[in-house]
């Protein structure tokens, strides 16, 4: 029997809440579908500072070596950024599907939003968040700085990963840039020398201003976007925006070995934690991408249609905009009525 | 009489087609409000490379010294951030008000967008685009960076006249901020250092993903939004999406004496350059704040109102999604009818 472990960090804000509730949905799935999955529980961001004197301890560190997967809440800050650097999770794919029952929810006329299916593949562990940066002070008084610094073979790197799911998707890859501002950082030349190994991948480079833009007026004409750190924050919360709720979008962070850490799109909302009425859909859809990168794929597709269904029968969480004649639901009932249906 | 001198600098793609447009439409404007315009055509970008050997020469510096005020067209890179530096122009209002008369041209659903006036002021001449930066070898290879640097003074100067905007508007400023990634650049501490001379201007401090988020989700919310160079940068064009098409926002860029450039929000466009068929209402937009910031105020309100009644009327260029039942319109037509309303 297969069987994998999982190391569940929940963070802060209502980080625990939807890790919970995933982790629910996970354990019934796998018992639907063969598997077993052992859950270890860690500490990470203000949790972790208080019980083990830092943001992120070599104790998680350890307790995630060798884990088949890792699942993660939300923190403000502390803790995240080391965790993605730790294991090298450098890969991070944030898909943007909008629900077919959620077009209400969405600012954008509904015919906008007709089939539209991108990938946001974000670069996770260099660029601007990673470079050397300080404060200091000179004649002009004192300044702050980060670096947006990446090493061509670190954009290289991340193409092929894009490269590579434009060529099992619809063979269309943009690359995010800003080239006419930023001439040091040559993403489009790196990414024309790795495109010719993925032959029928069409690529186009689009100024990162022009795509945030476009990402709006125009999202079905994407496919794969391949975006840095920065800009791939910045996108992907507008993805956030067109399915309606940024509270629908997971993330999975993969390194080299295919290991990986699933996260929420969303943060810590703290103005939701502890009420019982956060969204757990996030964690969900990143539960399915740790499924599907298990190769668990019926379990995976299961979850999807189950989602589908309950949003289709018009049960929403308070973030989804419900409108009247839908059935608003609290995150518990939304995982009771996840173990129903499966 | 009320006379001015303004440099018009065309640039590249469509640059001088709206360029022109705009300036004829403030020739006609001028007479009917009893003031008179003295234009000096200058060289910027690849036409400047050509017949000067620089993007921006020290001709084009010269001769704009002691304007009243610099009407620029596009540029594909060259030169633009050689005069922003050059005459110190950090303060970039970008106005995001859509037309009533275009919801039909915007991804968003006409509710969302109603009523909604936003201002972005964005700091123009320093972050990341001026920070250092190079491209060298190292142990990993090659690799290119640049620096998002800002003086605590840079952020203050910035900050003062976001909060005197929105003192003049509805009280309201947003920051945008990345403060969890980039703790060295403390954007919302230093704006509140300066805000407490702003007594009725209610401040609030937004990650810059969220930002984005929250401006497609919900723009109704925002009255001012402080940003940095490269955030300013993107925010602004979400709000080209907002507003139906890019090809309709215009921005002024003052230094600390008043002095201005003024410049459409789009750029070269050479797609659909020497065609005929550029929207010229860009650079109107940009003519209005130059108008304004001379303190001719009723020219200005002339050319918004006769802007909204053409756009009333039905007439649209290309970029703006016309219906059937609209009137196309190329850039000269347009200028014309312009002439004949005013
Ligand atoms: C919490 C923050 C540092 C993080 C990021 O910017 O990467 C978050 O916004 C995200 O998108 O995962
Ligand atoms: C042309 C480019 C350098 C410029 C910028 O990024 O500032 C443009 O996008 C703008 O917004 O004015």
């Amino acid at each position: 029997p297969r069987h994998y472990r999982v190391v569940a960090l929940p963070g802060e804000g209502i980080g625990p809440e939807v890790v919970e509730s995933a982790l629910t949905v996970l354990q019934h799935l796998a018992q639907q579908h063969g598997f077993s999955v052992q859950i270890d529980r860690g500490l990470i961001g203000q949790p972790a500072l208080v019980k083990q004197g830092s943001y992120f301890s070599e104790v998680t560190a350890q307790l995630c070596q060798g884990a088949d997967g890792i699942l993660f809440g939300a923190v403000t800050q502390g803790g995240l950024l080391e965790l993605r650097k730790r294991f090298d999770f450098f890969a991070n794919l944030r898909p943007i599907r909008p629900s077919p029952s959620l077009l209400q929810a969405s600012p954008l006329k509904p015919e906008r939003l007709q089939d539209v299916d991108i990938l946001i593949v974000r670069e996770l562990t260099s660029g601007l968040y990673f470079g050397p940066c300080g404060r200091s002070i000179e004649v002009d008084g004192s300044y702050g700085y980060h670096t947006m610094r990446y090493t061509d073979n670190e954009i290289r790197r991340i193409a092929k990963v894009a490269l590579q799911k434009a060529a099992d998707r619809r063979h269309h890859l943009t690359i995010a840039h800003k080239e006419n501002a930023l001439p040091c950082l040559p993403w489009t030349r790196l990414v024309q020398e790795v495109a010719p190994s993925f032959a029928h991948v069409t690529v186009e480079s689009m100024l990162v201003d022009n795509l945030a833009m476009q990402l709006v007026m125009n999202p079905q004409r994407f496919d794969v976007i391949l975006a840095g750190n920065l800009f791939g924050d910045i996108l992907s919360d507008i993805g956030g925006a067109l399915v309606g709720s940024i509270g629908l979008l997971g993330s999975a962070s993969l390194n080299a070995d295919g290991f990986g850490l699933y996260e929420a799109v969303h943060g810590t909302a703290s103005d939701l934690a502890g009420r019982g009425v956060a969204n757990p859909l996030g964690t969900i859809a990143a539960v399915e991408l740790m499924l599907q990168q298990w190769g668990e794929t019926s379990a995976a597709d299961r979850l999807r249609q189950v989602q589908e269904q309950l949003l289709a029968a018009g049960y929403r969480t308070l973030d989804l905009s419900p409108q009247p004649g839908d059935q608003i639901v609290a995150t518990q009932e939304l995982v009771e009525l996840f173990l129903q249906a499966l």
